[in-house]
């Protein structure tokens, strides 16, 4: 890299999933806007097709005019060799894989709103996550060492986890918008019940803390105002009616979220949750918002089935075509990602706080150390450093230790490719509420389902 | 206290709730079985005329032929001046408070086996007796810093934690036996799958930790054996027929006891739960093991009504009469239970290492400091050491974190006087799965029911 | 506070230590250069002309043209009646005292640099301190419990601590410019090393670590470059000859600073040491740098005499009276001290991240928790969080683990009015390596030279 | 091994320095007087011979009437096959290495009474040790991972936590007397000052903390006293004049012990110091009792040179050759030392809690975790726990924690094989008090003088 008049040059960006047909292109807009940078990205995935594609559609960005050249590459090495930032955005599996882990519970009677982070399909795509990423950081460990990882991919906990297990003096940490939409919906609460308009989310400081998609905020300040009690009014008045932030999460019911499970948190805890309700849910016991399709309607969020996911994915790549053709273009918005901020404030172009996934040092004191957290950090040239978020509040701590705890056991059984291990975490669950026999059964159908990709694991 | 040739005289004991019929005779049988000890124990109890009572009994034992005084009292601080040992096995209430601790939930399907522990009644019970024993700890600041307090209440971990936190320096501890019936159950799979006879349960060392009632062996070893695959083959062989040890725990089928509790979370967890399946069930998920009287029978442990109490209350007055009258009198053979061995080794006549509660300093480091924990520790003169435990298996800490959690906020609320946090630990039972509005309904209804000892309470 | 606009209005702070003559000075200019901000600075000091004087001076700054009001208050309760902020800035007794502190200890061949931090006359001005601060923090906790402390009164550690120890709650912090320097001591190497001209100090972003004055930076970096390699060179090249930052340090033989002393702990142990010389040469082993004047003298920097501050304080009374009579004028230019912009940054204007004096949360994993220790915070609307610094380096920890102890005894002592303690702590100071019986001849002379201020411990 | 009627037999015993002519001799004492085990003891030495006349002595014992088999073997790993226990004491070099650990340093002032602890000797010293160590770990890993360890060689913190550190689940711990002589002089400071006679040492129970040579005891009780005032008054008397326990320490004046230095460190501290002098002054300040021959002629204990060692192992190869003809024999008395107890007391003979050096795992909170610790454990079947000890006082931690920080940092030393890391370590070192240039000299000489030990160093 060239540090120039306030200019990086020749970054070299490693990007892991760089056949995606959406992240990618959203990073793509990012770096095009970002006029104090420029570099080569190198696009890894295993569907090499796709990487090509999309290398063809970043180097047409505006008419081929930016400062980025994308590049497909063959191999993890070659993606990596020589990287100052490797960004990780990958499918584990495919939607067929996907479509088991949301589905086959339902035969049992446990539904899942998204089925990717926690309960019994998190924890089947973690398994078969937790290896690639076991692969991926060691291959950093051997080409680009000193490179930052970022991973967007989920179940984020685990997947970063996994990079710092398998290579602990890793610089990795995992993004996540979640916690946005929460700031963005205390922004609305402000102007509805105190008046004040036009407020960013980023002027909402909040103390964020937990784990990814089961985040919690303990403090919200606005300027000189403590928030809390204006999202108390905002709570009242929309626990039964719900409040459609349409806007923030897409207007299809099977995304639909009115915010009446983070309402209910809050009125039980006095904490706020602070990720959407259809991740929420998923970390309650079952029979609270998840216990029938039905009550999800009551709760008034959305159950996404993979079928969708298969549907929009067609959509996709007739997208991806048009960019390739020139047809259509990437638009050059941001995207309210904060990938590209983060970049900038680890090259020393400007400071940031912000909230990521990274192994618990201390930042919050009543989770186990090393355990993957969400909390702020300070982000700055060549440093991402935690905040202390302090202690999980009590009232909450009976929901989130199990969570962590059964996180621990995945991580724990990946890395020993032992699934018996795996079903002892899975029968802890608190979506899972099944006598043994059927906890057995259904797990075992959801790993034969998925075999696929666990032939590294003892039978 | 005069210690002469290997003798210590002139002790002095406070037995607070002094009136009971039931360990009170057990302590004094054991109190004469120790040829080595004497001196007097002043027996305090709201109930003035009991503690009377239990006077004219203890002085009866032996024909009068004893080498200890008791002596009723009528005050708190009349039983503590002077001191060296307190004694506190106190009911929290009457048994019209534990009726509504036990049966109001059963209105929602809530049964609980005991109820005195854990779940909706352990925790109302555990308002009442925070308090209590709140005071109890600043007399004996005021009156006997220096004594040694032993608790056999319950609940036993939020006892002891209330002292801890009314008188930080109280040197005290809670003593329980049922660790010891698991210990005899191993003796007995011993013998039948190793055809080992006649194994004391002492000789069988055991690594214990969690909390009372829901306690944990780690590591069980005889000799140069591993105990742990002894008790797989039981386990194997007992998990659906169940193993009768009604010589430990009773012929009633309102307390029967097959271990199938037992031997079920053994098989999911490969860690041996060490307390009755009456206790264990309670701090499960409550359709694990109680969610109806039927499925108690299908693992054939026993509801105990508050009904049974009371008719056996009835037959322990009569038993205190015939005892004062001479018309019978207290059996001199030992209890089986430790309390006054412990008193041996805090005097320096023997070392002990015993299982007991106190708070957490690191003997369990995956457990919060301060929490009141379960594990062995040695006595010795003038000194309860804990030993190090280690950490909870990460395979059952879903399970028990939750629990020491509740015990906090429990522990909080009563010192705070606030029922509202009371009600958010309530709600975050294991037992409690209801709505919000049905947990406020009945959680109203028990503190209504018991309304005469929280006076002391916020409204 | 009225905060419209993007300004605050009607701010309050309360000065503990009004009447100073030079640190209120500063304050003033930059509270006049902070357009955003104003209001009113109440003024207490024990000395109540000094605070009426300087409440002239406040309001003549600029022509009597001044968003402040300046008031002399007459008690500590109206002082902080209503505050938003409170800053701290006292003597701990008068300039008697200190020379009592600096000098008696040179009969026993102590030498001492500054002595008012650590070393015996640090220790004994914290014995003075700490009973002020206490009486602040309880002050505070009555009449502005929500305000945020500032402090910058010298010991800052210990300080610090009194008031967090006397208010747990306290929203305090404690600012000290001395990592600055070293900044812009980097600054500088990496104009003569790597030929980077212009870098402002906040440009390199460091990590710091320890207790104030003995504070570490364990990574620096500017840009995409590790500033420890061109430190390294800069080390080698001044080891001997020493660098003269004159223009940093001000120009007087008895303030002087060549930097040998920061160089040599650097070599010894590879991390940065951050603060002036003559404040670390006082945590060392007294044979070290401070042997005798001749030593100091080898290692270029001062022994500042007392009788320096004496005269000087004339100098400043002249100022004082020129400020009042308009015969000279406040220079409005930034001090470089950051108070001004901590406050805007807590009241929602701007982030900040810069190093401050907080209790260990974890932030330093290997010193105690509560222990007062700087490291890096982030700074944001009503809120201080420290950032996670990583552990004291093992090469350093047997320096700074002692450190850290001695302090945490000093603590205990004060807050127990208990001077056998207080000498237990002064025995094992590193400036101390004197025999029993020498020792406590030169504490208890110690103490009788500054009994005015004493008068609470127990004999 | 076999479990029959109380007795084990078929107990393998691997010793390490099988060759020694001294410990082993009495733990071949120990074994012949423990009529419930039996078994057969591999003797392994470097020095093959040595080796080879321990067994001849060893099956002589009692004219050939043992119950154990005693048999030189060839290698690591014939000795470990199979072993129950293994039994290290081991000389790290020989007494030529020794003789410059201890009297090199000697050249630049520094005096040391042992040096093989602590101090610039003892460092060298763990310099070889540690490797040894390090290979004797892996052997045990891949010969005999479920055998007990047990360490007597010095240093022995170091020793212990090179096990841990290569095999991090050993079970190994080091066992030593020192201890035990402070629980003698208690004794007959009883019997003095309290009238008590015949008090046996174990009947002094004692709190026990810090590490090896330089542990402290918290708490001493004796039935119902508190032994503290008790020792006060035998300080006080015997402070001037020391008080001459030749009795325990042996009759040398190079080996004189008059407990000064226990007791000028109790009167500092209020705690006590628990180990002999020549131990304790080497952890201190080195002017405080080893400034000269004088000043430790004056504290009335002794120097021990390396000649003294050098003599008397010719005395020991004499008694060797005794032995071996049968002129002379082993007295079967107990030694004193716990070995043999706590064998059986690991085969469920007997239950016993005594004080041993293992990994902290919390049992002294302020201490780093894994650093290798001295506290009371409970030793009973297949199981050693350590008891909780608490956290060191604050008023001894400025000298405890250097020392553990120090061994933290040899340790990581010289399992990186890194002399510039062991150097930063010695240059901290608190008997090493020269300048920067002078304690390289010393150093690198000590270093090049027992280079034969270290050629797995990186230069």
């Amino acid at each position: 890299m060239i540090f120039e008049n306030g200019r990086v040059s020749d970054v070299k960006i490693a990007y892991i999933g760089g056949g995606s047909r959406g992240w990618a292109w959203g990073l793509m807009a990012d770096l095009a806007l970002a006029e104090d940078l420029s570099g080569q990205v190198n696009l890894y995935d295993i569907d090499r097709e796709a990487a090509q594609h999309n290398e063809e559609i970043g180097n047409n960005i505006n008419g081929g005019n930016t400062q980025w050249r994308y590049k497909a590459v063959d191999s993890l090495k070659e993606a990596l060799t020589g990287a100052n930032f490797v960004v990780i955005s990958i499918l584990p599996g495919t939607f067929d894989e996907m479509e088991s882990d949301v589905h086959t519970p339902e035969k049992f009677g446990i539904y899942q709103s998204v089925g990717d982070t926690f309960g019994p399909g998190g924890l089947v795509r973690a398994l078969r996550c937790i290896p690639m990423f076991e692969e991926i950081a060691l291959a950093v460990k051997e080409f680009c060492p000193e490179a930052w990882v970022i991973n967007y991919t989920n179940p984020m906990t685990l997947s970063v986890a996994a990079l710092y297990r398998a290579f602990p003096e890793i610089k990795a940490f995992g993004c996540c918008h979640e916690v946005f939409g929460t700031q963005k919906m205390l922004a609305s609460a402000l102007e509805e019940f105190a008046g004040i308009e036009g407020v960013e989310r980023e002027e909402i400081k909040i103390n964020v803390l937990a784990v990814n998609h089961f985040t919690w905020i303990t403090k919200a300040q606005y300027k000189g105002m403590d928030v809390f009690p204006i999202y108390r009014q905002f709570a009242e008045k929309y626990k039964d009616i719900g409040n459609d932030t349409r806007k923030i999460a897409g207007g299809l019911k099977c995304f639909q979220n009115y915010n009446k499970v983070k309402i209910d948190l809050f009125l039980r805890y006095g904490v706020m949750a602070a990720a959407g309700d259809r991740h929420l849910a998923e970390f309650c016991p079952g029979d609270w918002y998840l216990k029938s399709p039905e009550q999800v309607d009551e709760w008034m969020f959305g159950l996404t089935p993979v079928s969708w996911r298969k549907a929009d994915l067609k959509d996709r790549l007739e997208s991806s075509m048009k960019f390739r053709t020139g047809e259509d273009t990437i638009k050059l918005r941001p995207t309210g990602e904060e990938g590209v901020r983060q970049i900038r404030a680890i090259l020393g172009l400007e400071d940031l706080c912000t909230n990521v996934n990274m192994p618990n040092r201390g930042q919050i004191p009543n989770l186990p150390l090393g355990a993957v957290v969400e909390t702020n950090a300070v982000f700055t040239s060549d440093s991402v450093t935690p905040s202390f978020a302090g202690s999980v509040p009590k009232s909450i701590m009976p929901l989130v230790a199990p969570v962590v705890t059964e996180q621990e056991m995945v991580l724990e059984a990946a890395f020993c490719r032992d699934l018996d291990m795996a079903f002892s975490a899975f029968a802890t669950d608190p979506l899972v509420r099944l006598s043994l026999s059927d906890t057995r059964k259904l797990f075992d159908e959801m790993i034969a389902n998925t075999s696929n990709y666990l032939g590294m694991y003892r039978k």
